[in-house]
């Protein structure tokens, strides 16, 4: 069975059933995508419930529409066969409710999902956020990309915006989880900040392409959010907001819930301070408690945080001494400086540069490019 | 033995060690307050530990200039044979620390101590407060004062100062424990506010007269604002805080501890935030949440929560009908009002508010002075 057979059945099955659909995904795992998708198509030998879960749609076939528009884009269509599914990620969901794994991802930008998320933190919050707000949006998103970590949001406005313009202005991976398909722009003021996320971050969709958003959507989409995020912080939102729906996601999940205070006095603060008093967040005043939070293990979150304490040991920067430490933080998270450039940086002399050079070389750290001393983006796979 | 030369005993008892002293109040319970002051001054069959902490000052006797200053001043000198004497509050005091309970009480102003801290709300914070501290500082002072807590303080600038100033606003009681002798203007900047607390409120300190603040005093004082309240309340508070100093107190005492959150880009709430995330207070956001953490019974919080859920159950208001209960919500904490003034401020007709009368005054809720009905204040014995 050729990859390209495989990938149109995907195609079908992603437009098929609406949303995840556990049923859908038990019955490729039985007899492949391929298979699946063509008793689906003929309505032969389906449990009832996929059945009618497939009732409305299963004559639709705009595969070959789909996959044009999806080159056309330059995106591509991930599926659980793909080393670039975020695997682990979905299996805790899987557990929390069997019926919450995506059936496809269709995705545009280059960087490497299962890779990017694998040090990434939701920001999330109320688009109808105070300068207040959007400021502190900002200065956490900025703070945790120029630590390497991908910043994960909605792309709504407010301060999923504010989070994705400062991860990006780091010159960091941010991800945009849609509630729509990935050829539409929305909201539409934010058609801009979409392409220069598809630029040097991902735009991700679980909808095939011309899904239009819906409530219902945005509510399945909190949970691809939380899903991909190490932890949540949510930096403002109304006695009722989206956020606190995204936030309940990654408590289930067993991922760290964070909020920001705000002056009492702010109504955009309300849905902060009232998770953080009945406990279901913990404060967060700026990145290093988000990394914190995110970081070490705590038993209580079970595997999740097993994991995330092993990755804590896994900093690529463990182990260095004093001068490749400071060299290497010298070199900014993107863009080249040469020796004397790195020795006005750090402060070192160009000698001491030059002699912890081959060592973070050697470790796959830096690397030489035609203009000069690069950082090597580890989770930059493509 | 006669009452005044119990009083002389006491007076010299309170300056002879400084501050708390177990010891010494071991023995008064031995052998009386005149025995004990007699055993100190000749320095007689007295255990070695009380020994040394009244050897410097055993030869000094101002009681009669210090008992003259307190009735110039109009104030009196509490004991624990006094009614007024907040007994049980103490009682938890000493579990804590046995040497942390107050020889006696300095005290100007009419209210019954005992009866005013029954429902009490420490407000506290940084001196160096913002706008936005003293903004919140205020209102909910101004609130616990109007549901008639009695807001107790230390009388510093910033947020003590607008917790005392916005209680008095509210014509309800406040409380300003010194870390000086009575005497003492401190801070000088506010002498008016002091002179206005002891006109309604109370104005109390450990220390005898002429005693001047020192920085050991202000922690000492601290533990008695804890100690004399349901629930502290740290509104703002630097990384490093006085207010962290009381809320310890509170805390070691099972009483409630509640930190007001603010912007995270202030300095002024760093130790809020820091007491919130750390879980050494719950955060709160208006005089509502106070009264929720001060009220209900509370499993861990042992003792102290069960006599306040026992409070709680006993809110003068309990019982009354749905007339009698607008009648007494239309007359103010402080005024009075006459039958016409009542119908408009309730919304009642004039019969229906006549009729509601007897039965509030039949409960002792209120009474007919010279101008017009007024709220009785159980908690003014004197």
């Amino acid at each position: 069975m050729s990859d390209s057979e495989k990938l149109r059945a995907w195609a079908y099955l992603s437009r098929v059933a609406e949303g995840p659909c556990a049923a859908l995904l038990s019955l490729v795992d039985q007899i492949g995508p391929v298979d699946a998708a063509r008793a689906v198509r003929q309505h032969s030998d389906l449990p009832e419930v996929l059945r009618s879960r497939t009732e409305g749609r299963r004559h639709i076939d705009r595969v070959d529409a789909d996959l044009a528009l999806l080159d056309r884009l330059g995106g591509r269509l991930l599926t659980r066969e793909d080393p670039e599914w975020p695997h682990w990620r979905f299996v805790e969901l899987g557990r929390v409710r069997d019926t919450a794994v995506p059936t496809a991802l269709w995705v545009l930008g280059d960087p490497d999902l299962a890779a990017v998320t694998e040090r990434a933190a939701a920001i999330v919050g109320t688009r109808a956020a105070s300068g207040y707000g959007e400021h502190v949006a900002t200065e956490l998103s900025g703070d945790l990309a120029a630590e390497d970590w991908a910043v994960i949001s909605g792309a709504a406005y407010g301060i999923d915006g504010a989070a994705h313009r400062a991860a990006l202005a780091a010159g960091g991976v941010t991800v945009a989880v849609l509630a729509c398909g990935i050829d539409r722009v929305y909201p539409s003021g934010h058609a801009g900040l979409l392409r220069h996320i598809a630029e040097s971050g991902s735009v991700v969709t679980e909808y095939p392409p011309g899904t239009i958003p819906a409530k219902f959507r945005f509510l399945a989409r909190n949970r691809l959010v939380a899903a991909l995020s190490d932890a949540t912080v949510v930096v403002e939102a109304g006695w009722r907001s989206g956020a606190r729906n995204t936030a309940r996601w990654a408590r289930a999940l067993g991922r760290p819930v964070l909020a920001v205070p705000g002056p009492v006095t702010a109504a955009t603060s309300r849905g902060c301070h009232r998770m953080i008093r009945e406990g279901e967040a913990q404060l967060v005043t700026g990145a290093a408690d988000v990394v914190e939070a995110a970081g070490p293990l705590d038993a209580a979150a079970g595997i999740g945080a097993v994991r995330a304490a092993d990755r804590a040991h896994r900093r690529p920067t463990d182990g260095l001494d004093e001068g490749e430490l400071a060299v290497y933080e010298a070199l900014p998270v993107r863009g080249c400086r040469d020796e004397d450039q790195l020795s006005v940086e750090s402060g070192l002399g160009v000698g001491a540069v030059r002699a912890a050079l081959p060592g973070l070389e050697m470790r796959g750290l830096i690397e030489w490019s035609d203009q000069g001393w690069v950082r090597v983006r580890a989770r930059r796979a493509r």
